[in-house]
């Protein structure tokens, strides 16, 4: 299940990264730029951290096609609703969910420890977020004061589909439930506006 | 030819490196720091993700020792003519037409497809520049909403190495055509202001 | 001595790294993410550059484990002293002292010159506070214009440690003289404002 997984993910992410892009005003190669560095930022970070060799994208062409084709389409579709921003919540936390449980389940594959898979479902899921933040000069939704839950939906989906597995569940059912888990308690974090305490100082 | 155009390309990017910094009033180490991440940031991130190893400037020393050596003598100049910005722009686009070539090149030496290839000579070419605005402190080049031309120059470069190729023109030949094709078409950018298009929300 | 003096830099980072997400009024997942990011930054760099598979903190699962306790304790204190940027400094000169010539002396085992030694010894020891700095949105402290001491106090000590053992000081001694250097190094111009002169433009 996990390429087809990761295929979604690559999907949803590169739709995020077009959001982003145009809600920044760039340009075709600007929103080809971010699509591209959504939709591989994270997996790329994680196979070179598991030394997998070769990327994923350079092993499967389809990822760069795919990527390319959504970022042409959606840099020249003429005009996107007003809202934008708010359209992108959608993607983002697909993209969030889908890579989070790839990266842990990729991760187990590779023999690691549950405290060191569920690092990389958090590494896989939010770094392509992160870094299309940065590159938009944006401060990451990760490391804003008080924002909704966004690395905890991750983390907490990580931790749902690893004790899943442990208890005997198969590994399809518990990557789904977990991209559940995630996706609407991300949504539910935006809706609701929920968020951790933050320390007093 | 590859080896010489990396050095070639390393030498272009530390000129610019140590420009970048002075232009923001850097002392000597900050200096050294920007010429050696502008020099050595593109290439290195092409071959950790393509997974060569030794890195090339761990393989071949002289790479640290000429970089050391112009961020040195850069630091020492004392006084730098006072429109610095306007000459930042030379070293930058040499070092993009070098880089990517190389990037493209050394991709399709290790069998990837020419997409994949292309986007090799571009994240070779562009990182280094955008790893040091971003460590400026600047919104990098690439991202921002409407600036004349950078990643789109070395795109399509690459292409024109890669159609070069394909229809049987020397890899030398190709190489440096495709070199001057991206330095050309950066400087002609900057001159005469040239931009794609940004989508109209 | 390695493993030990990794383990060291890794709490003094880790301490770093939570005292600066509380400074910046973050929650438990900033916390934890800072501190990981911190801690581990430097290093991951190291290994991914010097090819070296698995990564440290995956080979020994006891360095998560120790920076998922610090920050989660150090997230759970309640109020901590007003004057906390002060206090940010000494686990920030442990960690850059350490990870200083833990960096230069991996890369030696592998064989690398001397100058390569200690561009790893820099790479290592500066790191981690940098990106730690970049997703604070601080400009990190390397690129800052006129600043005090900083990377040069990991550079004068990867030099002190390698020279140390070229005159045939023993390996643990040099590299306990090393880190005191890069400690007292730091705080000396921390608290004495020792810069080095920016080149006049």
């Amino acid at each position: 299940m996990l390429p087809l997984l990761q295929y979604l993910a690559v999907i949803s992410a590169a739709c995020f990264g077009v959001l982003l892009a145009r809600s920044k005003g760039m340009d075709l190669i600007g929103v080809c730029s971010v699509a591209f560095i959504v939709a591989f930022g994270g997996g790329t970070l994680r196979d070179v951290l598991l030394d997998r060799a070769p990327l994923f994208w350079v092993a499967g062409e389809h990822y760069a096609w795919t990527v390319l084709g959504i970022a042409v389409v959606g840099a020249s579709i003429p005009r996107l609703p007003a809202d934008l921003t708010k359209w992108l919540h959608l993607p983002d936390a697909l993209g969030l969910g889908l890579f989070s449980v790839v990266g842990a389940g990729i991760a187990l594959q590779q023999d690691t420890s549950l405290l060191i898979a569920s690092l990389f479902g958090v590494i896989t899921g939010t770094f392509g977020g992160v870094i299309g933040d940065i590159v938009c000069n944006e401060v990451p939704n990760l490391f804003r004061p008080v924002t909704p839950l966004y690395a905890t939906c991750s983390f907490a989906g990580c931790w749902a589909f690893l004790g899943l597995i442990q208890v005997g569940v198969g590994d399809t059912s518990a990557q789904w439930i977990a991209v559940a888990v995630i996706v609407l308690m991300r949504m539910g974090a935006l809706r609701y506006r929920w968020t951790l305490p933050a320390p007093r100082d």
